[in-house]
């Protein structure tokens, strides 16, 4: 590499820190708060505790003093001391195991367990407490895609198709269409959350074997212990027939779930987008987006950006998870390992920054009204022809006539205003000036004075949209409060 | 390209015929009369009656006697005219519409409608089918699952991880593994087919303003054929506030519900492909895969082979759906359009291949016991160490003694076996003979004698998992009687 | 299903035609004359005539009166015969050959020949014939590019980043930058074409042992054999050591090719679509998308969309092989063979349909200069600030002064623009007017009167990047003269 | 969250560190100190200081002892108070820019650069070195499967099709085979290496305007400068026409390159997970994996699973990359910035982890003789029936007689050895005793007794393979001798 001045020369060779760019950058500090390795271990030692604590209560000899023991010792954590146990050992597992116990002073944590009855189930547990702060921060989401849809309500705006416009409609809508996409996610997350399955105590090859023999072949006393370890993890479902591991198809349904939760705020960080290039609206005033010296104009969405981004990361994860998925040959083995440790916590991380940033845009975005009087101004003689249509016949022309005469028009003026580049749609006053016609500016003008007229059912479809969130704010008030980090 | 004498001058340049391979070889019969052109074409006619007739209902003016010309000619289905048409019109929809009113002799056809309002909701139609027959087909699987793993459970096998053997097991609990992997996906894919919500009538950007203008403002009426539409498409859910189309990601909830009900299969697909590379099982006693002159000893797991290869297309399906997803700006456009062509269509065909396949291993697979047993001599000494340290202990040998014989002798044979290429396994004669123990063969025999004894909760799990296939079968008693096509 | 209207009551129970979608609607007559069954079997034919000839000028015993039955009935194709033959053998291969040898009387076809042999070497062959015609379509597609670059080479417009306005650059540009990067992937792929290594003639578990025996053990003639095969399907390279099959990284490095290829006009085609949203450009005059009556004024950019999402799918099968490769265990096995039917035609359908649609789109696209001028006079002051700095400083004000001036004012307009809705951008005047600079309008307007001045280096660019295109319209003269089919 | 006794109550909320997994598992030191922000900040460093040289030997004026102040400080690195000022900034490189001017004590560095500029060109560099280093591995671990084709180019083994026994090949060509896929890749990442081009300094929209600026419109000493900068990167090419950034397609073709580079390496980790479970193989010796008390049988090929994982990994990163790729609007906006954050680092990452670990199973891996032989016992008179018939008829029985009492017996053996679970063969015994061949046991035992005889031309396959792998460790010496890091 002797061509490069740009060389390694200087770069210590020691194998330096590298952190995790989505937690570093975009997730949120409770979600970093469930994955960080910190975390994890001390999730792993509640675990040993809480079997520990189940196996003495079923009967077996585990005394409280040496449950105690653990529980003293339980934030006592020396990440540092357990990677050194790693590297003589070799095994992630036995070096937590061991320095657990040395701490205690005992030798009772990880009874009849296997590396996978004690990894699975922390790790679906960590999925768990993931999903329910994703689902929190949708809350939050949804409140205010909600509180935006009722806000922009009356805001008369020519809705677009392929990029054009269309139709007149709301600028509300734009809030309830997304955030209605994005309740379709929430509640199938919810369902998973609820439904959400956890392994269990299975032993090595799920026969369960280890712990009824530990319990003398007592089923009852093996079920007990299951059940109180699935209580205090939190869950209702626990599977029954598995092998080393629970089905990692599980881990393909979580991530689906987080990318679908996170499809509405890509699709309208993608419409923000297109109507900050139309200087119709901005993501934030903030952030001398508007102000900066060198680009005054600029409304630069990049948090709209960085969302749509996001979502590209998160579906990447998706398809790490669906390579492990029906993959398994018996038991089971660790093709999934690798894949799992770095797509569960990422797509977490990932779907988090999305909805961080999402809620960051949202409070700080707004529409610009003169803008979208500009654009109706342009457009509206053309989304309402069939209105002035309708008032020809009024007047008396024949339908034939009238219509030809419109179209014509319309199509001239069209034209003409990419020809010529000119901002004025004069439609109405061609029409007047047509003898054909013979009908005053003022009667067309009329017929299309109220926009409002144009938009539909939309007022109502915002209304029941805002009804749904207002529900979902009631079951969930305390997440419905949450304010996102500062982002970077 | 002349360097090639398989040159392409001999093939005429037309445009031939190219079928859907997945179509063509995998999928089923039921499955292709919900996605053919016939198919699709004999539903969006049946979408435009239902339309009319709930018009005249609700008071708009169209006749009976024309809505019977519309239902007369509903079979009078020319493919080729349609495509000649759109050739001219370069517009696919209005070639149907055309030849249809042509038909039928009247213009009342797709009134108030846009493109998207009738197929957006044709095509959900078909995918709610689509859905609907998976989810029969994944009953006839599961019903297999129950059934084959309550007739092997009580055949011991010896179970593995990592591909090696572990512990011993009960051959039932395959099925029961994977089936239960399988309700996981079952499970999902019902709440789906009951939850999924139709776009509706809602016209160019959403605001059902086109309708809402045929019914005089009448926001009821607009209310009451929207309700009849989804009545007629079996649809309890609509959405409330969209653009011009359904939320994309309701296509990848879809495509992500299809796969994951194909994992469990597909993970019992991999087993089995390992089970019968171990000469312990077959899929398939037909097929001329034992008895073939040319190798007489193969036995090709082929079918289970076609299953993870069509899991893959699944999933490549799922991304497709995946970037179609959390892209759309404003009301909608077409960048959708050719993926969703694609993949929707394919991931059903697919997915259903998969279950024709997985059904048809599950009716004709086996196990060989003899060589099950024969597993059983070789790796029961092995996985049962912690017993014979027992019988040892019992004997009056000091545990500290007994453990290091045990595991030393353990070892030599585990070496010896590889090294020698023996097939036996005589770790129970070595310690018989160790004087240090003094233990007789027959103590030691006797204590490993019942293989049964170790597969701890296996039996129960499968009875477990046997009743809740049992309530499923009970719940579609019909789907339950399907026996797949002959596969190719 | 009884609860819709829309019932399968009508519906024939017989197995439909499906065609491939994107085989009917997107690809070219060549590509498809490429892939279909029909192109399939008779390159497998004239596999078979080359290796008999091959075998019989080597040596062996098959007589030249023979070979020309074959040849004689090479395109006497029945595909229902053969489908009926599949039907009875359960064995594709077998059905081929038992029908070719029928016809032509005599039993020497397929002679020492695996199935793989067969088919991995035809299907070889048909990917690189594919490969050749897409790298054809490329070039037809970047001399499009080439020219439009030239033709808008001295149109000025303003160039954007973040979807807003930046710096001025040349209408130009916009074709030079995408064909570029088209210019990257096909470097890659004519690379590709050349080396693209083909399996040979290797038999059951690549150690050539079949055709050995037929030779009597003489190396040099199977050597012979295969390098006559490989000349006669055009490679240079032939893979040495190898199993039952080539490796199946191959076929992901094919896919990987074609989509990189496309992601030239993708990109180009994302810009297209936020240049008619712009009202800037149109991909297309024709197709009444200036002119039709419901909507004169859109400007669709459907052709374009249509781009994206044909690239979304040879993504989705670049997945597909990817989960294929590098999952061969010993010789291989069928888990790949399912996902090479559908994604490998189906990769190059799309990469051909997109290309079709690009050449298309280049062929009737066009620029509005009254609307770029319109862009330039609102945006120039904003983008030539430091211009303005110069030019004040030039009139004697202060650097420090001068800045602060221009700054606070140019923040006011972008936002006085934004807030009430003004198209004119009035910096000039109220920087004349300020009595702190004292510098008269015509000498700032002076200052930002050329804004070809402000492009750089941009027509270099586009001149050398023609260059490099018509090095490349001369390499491949022919090619460079494609027409794109009329698209649907 | 009050179910779980594992609550969230003694977790701090401050923000903690999560490391990147890759990285801190997996990949190689060398792999960290090119991608870690320490790296990546001193080689923005050196950028910035090649700028400012080659700046000031064009003219422009920067003094020596200003440039000497920068080299100064390089080395003065404090990541803390760069993210310190990036929280205040919210501006990553401005933040970046300011630590290293007020280390320095001027302000020079970054003159006339856009961020882009600076960093498209400093992560290009990462990306080059990141590749020569996969490269360099790659020469590593081709340097080991051509050993070790060579050291078992004379142990003959059954090999597999469907992973069951096909024919007899030779050990060594697992190796050959699975490296000769390898070297596709390898020549493929070769050529990249050598031609990816660097985007050079093109500001903002890549018209180059702001450096054409400060060198008063000379477009030669652009020109040089860009030359001198691609030159201390190490780039022969430059792009010419670009926007703000180079084309994303290029991080698709890097990751799809590493991604075909593992490919081999785990087709071959796919072949010995099997190859363990048969028992004739073990990915390592060493980890206790003979020889451990628990399950002192088992042979866990943890390492080639773990590849497995890995590669999964690496195609969810290609799957980001391609969703980048194609997407780029006019000159370019930051929706691909998140997800090459987290794609780039990462496939290298798991690509270096995979090599490291197909290293390590290739230094420690080894075949049992035995077993091997044993499955030749097993399987031989079946894959050589050919060459019995051959001896039958030597001996004068007649062809159809000996063709239908072969096969026969063949059947008959197999269906027994399953269903009696014997381990030996008698195919022979049984034809020797059947009077209607009347050819005595020897006769045929000799026709198939050198089992070498059946492995056509796999050793001269082998030989080849070895050749090809000896001139790349000849054009590689250095890289030839790298030792893989002891894994985890």
């Amino acid at each position: 590499m002797s061509e490069a001045d740009l060389s390694q020369k200087n770069v210590p060779q020691e194998r330096p820190d590298v952190p995790n760019t989505l937690a570093e950058r975009y997730a949120s500090t409770p979600m970093l708060n469930v994955f960080s390795p910190k975390a994890k271990n001390l999730f792993e030692r509640d675990f040993w505790i809480t079997i520990m604590k189940g196996q003495a209560a079923l009967g077996m000899d585990i005394p409280q003093n040496v449950i105690r023991s653990y529980v003293k010792v339980r934030n006592n954590l020396d990440l540092e001391s357990i990677k050194r146990r790693e590297r003589t050992l070799r095994h992630d597992e036995q070096a937590k195991i061991q320095e657990f116990n040395e701490l205690a002073g005992y030798q009772e944590a990880h009874k009849g367990l296997t590396t996978r009855d004690h990894e699975d189930n922390v790790e679906q547990f960590q999925y768990k407490r993931g999903m329910m702060i994703v689902r929190d921060h949708a809350v939050a989401t949804l409140v205010r895609f909600g509180r935006l849809a009722v806000e922009n309500g009356a805001l008369v705006m020519a809705d677009r198709t392929h990029l054009g416009a269309a139709q007149p409609s709301l600028a509300g809508k734009i809030f309830s269409n997304f955030g209605e996409e994005m309740l379709i996610g929430f509640n199938n997350l919810e369902t998973l959350i609820e439904e959400y399955p956890l392994r269990g105590i299975k032993g090595a090859t799920g026969t369960q074997t280890d712990q009824l023999q530990l319990f003398g072949g007592d089923q009852e006393k093996v079920d007990q212990l299951e059940k109180r370890v699935a209580r205090a993890l939190g869950f209702k479902n626990v599977l029954g027939s598995v092998g080393q591991i629970y089905p990692r198809s599980l881990d393909f349904q979580v991530t689906a779930a987080l990318f679908q939760i996170i499809t509405g705020p890509s699709s309208f960080a993608e419409t923000s987008r297109m109507m900050a290039a139309a200087e119709i609206f901005t993501e934030g005033f903030k952030e001398g987006q508007v102000g900066s010296t060198a680009m005054p104009h600029k409304m630069n969405a990049r948090t709209s950006e960085r969302i749509k981004s996001l979502k590209r990361v998160v579906l990447g994860n998706v398809m790490m998870m669906g390579q492990n998925a029906g993959e398994q040959a018996f038991g089971g083995d660790v093709t999934d390992s690798a894949a799992r440790r770095v797509a569960m916590a990422d797509s977490f991380f990932a779907t988090d920054g999305i909805l961080e940033a999402a809620m960051t845009v949202l409070d700080e975005c707004g529409f610009y009204p003169a803008m979208l009087q500009r654009e109706m101004n342009r457009y509206l003689p053309f989304l309402t022809t069939t209105r002035l249509l309708t008032a020809a016949i009024k007047e008396g022309v024949g339908r034939e006539t009238a219509h030809a005469v419109i179209r014509d028009h319309a199509v001239a003026v069209a034209i003409n205003m990419r020809k010529n580049g000119t901002q004025e749609n004069d439609l109405l006053d061609r029409l007047a000036a047509d003898t054909r016609l013979g009908v005053s500016k003022k009667v067309l003008a009329d017929a299309i004075s109220a926009p409002i007229e144009f938009v539909g059912n939309a007022p109502r479809q915002i209304t029941k949209f805002a009804g749904r969130v207002e529900a979902i704010r009631r079951k969930y008030p305390e997440a419905a409060k949450y304010n996102p980090e500062p982002i970077l």
